[in-house]
């Protein structure tokens, strides 16, 4: 396999044409972000992630993880990168101000956090988990409880996972139903969680499971669930360990891929019950999940971008020095990357990437825009910004993932087949990200429900505006290149609209229809939205090209890979608005029965 | 994982619909091919794919091949389950006849290796590589060694291999390195075969090695590239087995997915020389394997077929075992294929498997007249037909075969992603069909240069015709429904029309551009062709219903699923469509040194 290099250059350029860098960076408590302090620690980042976290990946994917009497073995060097990675700073980087943390607008942790899952998927997860944990008792935990578990879950020296999934409860949490019985200040946890992602491990010395279960009183559904902390070693009040809590790691299963995560079966209350301490309020824990979901689909979006930029790497790299045949137009002996298919697929590949990093770093920018704003009404509209667009970013990164790692075996021909070589494991990996953290129909239904409908389209079609209104710039461009790139997205930003009219019309009197359009939506918005921003940042190269010592091919690569993305990507966005708004009553009409 | 059980009833109406059933039936030769022999023959294999090869598939895939000293074991089973497919007669059943086969139609005995395909693609690729070096030998051999060989070859005694590809061999077989050098009435042969699908396997008595190698006075390039024939066991006159050549397996393949199909690298003549046997005439290998090309080529296509209904049929049983939420429209307890997604999902696979499978059998039925039919012209018509769709049924039925096992991991949610499940061996084992004999883009190559532009498009011009006349004749029907399946044909026709006069045009002037198209209108062909037979399958399927004791249900079943596919699949074929024509300049245009 290749090496991971994290691609800083196109990163800080998307930072800043299309997620807002400059605005974000005057964001109070954000004054001190400045370009050089980024690029500083991208660069540190890009060292770790390609020197330490990447040369484990193919290992760490081929060992696994092993479970033996409820004991997680990591893969060799695991533990040794987990320490080295929390000793650098960079577990605690993400975590919030005042527990560890730097307080880095998202707009600046997301690439960085694209470069751990780029180098490594398995091993992010670990630090992805345990930042929604902490985000979780950040928000909705008490005084105590912040103070007794941020500091060391933030440093990494305790981890922490999300015990969500039940064997009957998989997208449908009503159905939890893991029991939580008081026991003076405490409860008693039982019951058995599935696809607990790093449930146990060897590289933490405690690990803070947060597990939803329900109270002996509770109303049945969603509104009879709460939170609770729930640590592998009962913690005292001094931060030192105590006793072992009644949970064990069960089993661990044998997936597809990430197979340097463990994810656990984990069974609480064998003994008679864990102990669990309540996060916030009764039977509000299903609520407190969902303040950290938009945090969490944003981050499986980004693993959509990571391993998709890995596989194109991985592609690129074998493309370029891969001699066989004589390429049209080449000489004999050049690399394969020079045959004009081969060419193609690599430019897919790169253009995609590019168009879905863009709108993920967008998203986060809106999101730092949504938390720090001191303008009430921009805040508040970059807040629905956001909530439209993570499932879309969270939707269409990771079936394009999937599409983007499966093209990285294709260009390796048979070599792509063999596991030594490091394209297969990309496409195994990418295949669980359009799955959990809710799977793409979910993406859908909260797209077309409760994104689209409930407000009727509004916050829809402001950013259809804004997508309009790049289009007219571009129009009036001096460049012939850009002219041509804002023509097209005329088109398929009135698609976008009709889209949003079809859904505000059918959705109340039919929903099946509508529902069963919501993933060639989430294609739809995915790839118009992408082209949007590569646009933008292709106009954006345009006008730098005149700036003395501009790096013309660099510039010149973002508009020729805009306009790729526009002849080969964009045009299937109007195939998936026809199959959205002209196909969905075929399947509401089937009789499932006959399938 | 579930049960695979052959869709015997699709099968028979796509043979009988759009096969051309009933004129192959009445070709001479073929006379005694009634109905009641097919269903007979069909109901046999089904079971033995359902009950024998089915079971073996996921523990195969597990356990996998093992190779020590040169010995490969295969998984427990297949031993035993080989030689129950031989004692059975299956092996020899589509082997020439005098040989030991029986001499269906391609149209009879695709289906029945659809059908090994669908239960286990390990296990059936022995056959297919043994049938096509039996092809090879009966086409281009000498009666001495046609009699030597074949009849242990077609009843499974015996296996065979082809021995193309080298490390630095590829795509690119004018590359080729191993030797041959004359000794006596044989060759001596050396050098190293990588990719030997069953190269070495212990269900078979002997191994009869097909392997491309130069002469010492060859030309360079494919022109000088000799086919020898090199047993494992030398035979003697009697057809008892001689001495151990001089050749050896000496490692087998980690690979993605088809584990119970061992991939030898082959080592030929490390003591001095493998003995070998030329085939045919010195200098004409190349030529000789491209007799097979298109049999081969069709068997993989038809890979893809079967692998994507497998998917299918996994996650549709999944899909209506599994209770999660409450469907729209539904009660709750209700099963996830009622979910809208869900169900689009398994309609999706269904028509989009149906698609492929008409237009693979379209292809076999052509491929009979073109042998058989008496008529000179309508065999010759028949030829063109097959040599048009052979990179249509190759490159868009093993694509799509990927998305479909995709797809089906997806249905499967979290569980997909695990290897118990049986979802996730589907679409590893998928990956390999777009790459094996000939990559898309190899396909996409023959496509635009030897079966579109070399004859100006005429051979396509007649397909297109022939689109055109359904159209035409569904706009007549008396069915609301089969009128608007003819209409919905009508504008994709007149697009493959403008695709193939566009790369006539183009192809000369600029051969970067349409070899850069060609995927994309390997995607425009299957999708158009898949539908266009559909849409005859729906017509007769409302034909039918009018008949007494005609299965409502499933004539019904034919029309829904038609028009699922012209709402959800359909519109996809523009996309590719404009990006082949409208987007390939930009590709030949990137700089590829700035990818």
């Amino acid at each position: 396999m290749t090496a991971y290099n994290a691609p800083i250059r196109d990163m800080i350029f998307a930072m800043k044409t299309v997620g807002g860098f400059d605005r974000i960076s005057a964001l109070p408590g954000h004054e001190e972000v400045s370009e050089d302090l980024v690029e500083a620690i991208f660069e540190e980042a890009r060292k770790f992630a390609g020197d330490v976290l990447a040369p484990l990946n193919h290992p760490g994917d081929k060992q696994g993880c092993v479970c033996k009497d409820g004991a997680v073995t990591t893969p060799n060097g695991i533990r040794q990168a987990f320490t080295a990675f929390c000793e650098n700073g960079w577990h605690a980087m993400p975590a919030p101000l005042g527990h560890g943390g730097q307080g880095l607008p998202s707009l600046v942790s997301t690439p960085v956090l694209e470069m751990w899952t780029g180098a490594n998927l398995a091993f992010s997860l670990c630090q992805m988990l345990t930042l929604g944990a902490i985000s979780a008792i950040d928000h909705h935990g008490s005084q105590a409880q912040k103070e007794l578990y941020l500091p060391k879950m933030a440093s990494g020296t305790w981890t922490g996972t999300m015990n969500l999934t039940e064997p009957q409860a998989g997208s449908d949490l009503a159905a939890v139903r893991t029991k939580a019985v008081p026991d003076g200040d405490a409860f008693r946890i039982t019951g058995t969680k599935i696809f607990i992602t790093w449930g146990e491990n060897d590289v933490a010395e405690n690990i803070i499971h947060l597990v939803l279960a329900r109270l002996p009183d509770a109303p049945p559904g969603v509104k009879g669930i709460s939170l609770f902390i729930v640590p592998k070693f009962l913690v005292n009040a001094d931060g030192s360990l105590g006793p072992r809590n009644d949970l064990v790691c069960a089993s661990i299963e044998h997936k597809l891929g990430i197979h340097g995560s463990p994810t656990a079966v984990m069974s609480f209350g064998d003994k008679g019950g864990a102990v669990g301490f309540l996060v916030g309020e009764a039977n509000r824990g299903l609520e407190y999940m969902f303040t950290m979901m938009n945090h969490a689909r944003l981050n499986v979006g980004l693993e959509g971008v990571a391993i998709a930029e890995r596989a194109f790497q991985q592609a690129r790299d074998y493309a370029f020095q891969r001699v066989q045949g004589r390429p049209i137009g080449a000489s004999s002996g050049a690399p394969i990357a020079f045959h004009p298919d081969v060419k193609r697929m690599l430019l897919d590949m790169k253009a995609k990437v590019e168009a879905m990093r863009a709108l993920a770093y967008f998203a986060a920018g809106q999101t730092d825009i949504a938390q720090a704003s001191p303008d009430e009404a921009e805040a508040k509209a970059a807040q629905a910004m956001v909530d439209l667009l993570v499932p879309v970013v969270k939707g269409w990164c990771t079936e394009s993932a999937v599409e983007i790692a499966s093209t990285g075996v294709q260009v390796h021909g048979g070599m792509g087949f063999i596991e030594e070589t490091g394209a297969a494991q990309h496409f195994r990996d990418a295949r669980i990200t359009p799955i959990y953290e809710g799977t793409t129909a979910i993406q859908a239904n909260d797209l077309v429900g409760r994104k689209i409908a409930r407000d009727k389209g509004a916050a829809a079609e402001r950013l259809i505006e804004a997508v309009r209104a790049t289009a007219a710039e571009l129009e009036t461009s001096s460049d012939a290149d850009i002219v041509a790139l804002g023509q097209a997205l005329t088109a398929p930003a009135a698609r976008l609209q009709f889209a949003v009219e079809w859904v505000v019309a059918n959705h109340g009197a039919a929903p099946a229809a509508t529902a069963a359009a919501g993933v060639p939506l989430i294609h739809q918005f995915g790839i118009t939205l992408g082209f949007w921003l590569l646009a933008r940042q292709a106009a954006w190269a345009a006008d730098l090209r005149d700036e003395k010592g501009a790096d013309q091919a660099f510039l010149k690569g973002k508009i020729a890979l805009a306009k790729h993305f526009a002849g080969h990507v964009l045009p299937h966005a109007e195939g998936f608005f026809r199959a959205a708004t002209e196909g969905s009553a075929s399947v509401a009409a089937f009789d499932a029965a006959g399938i």
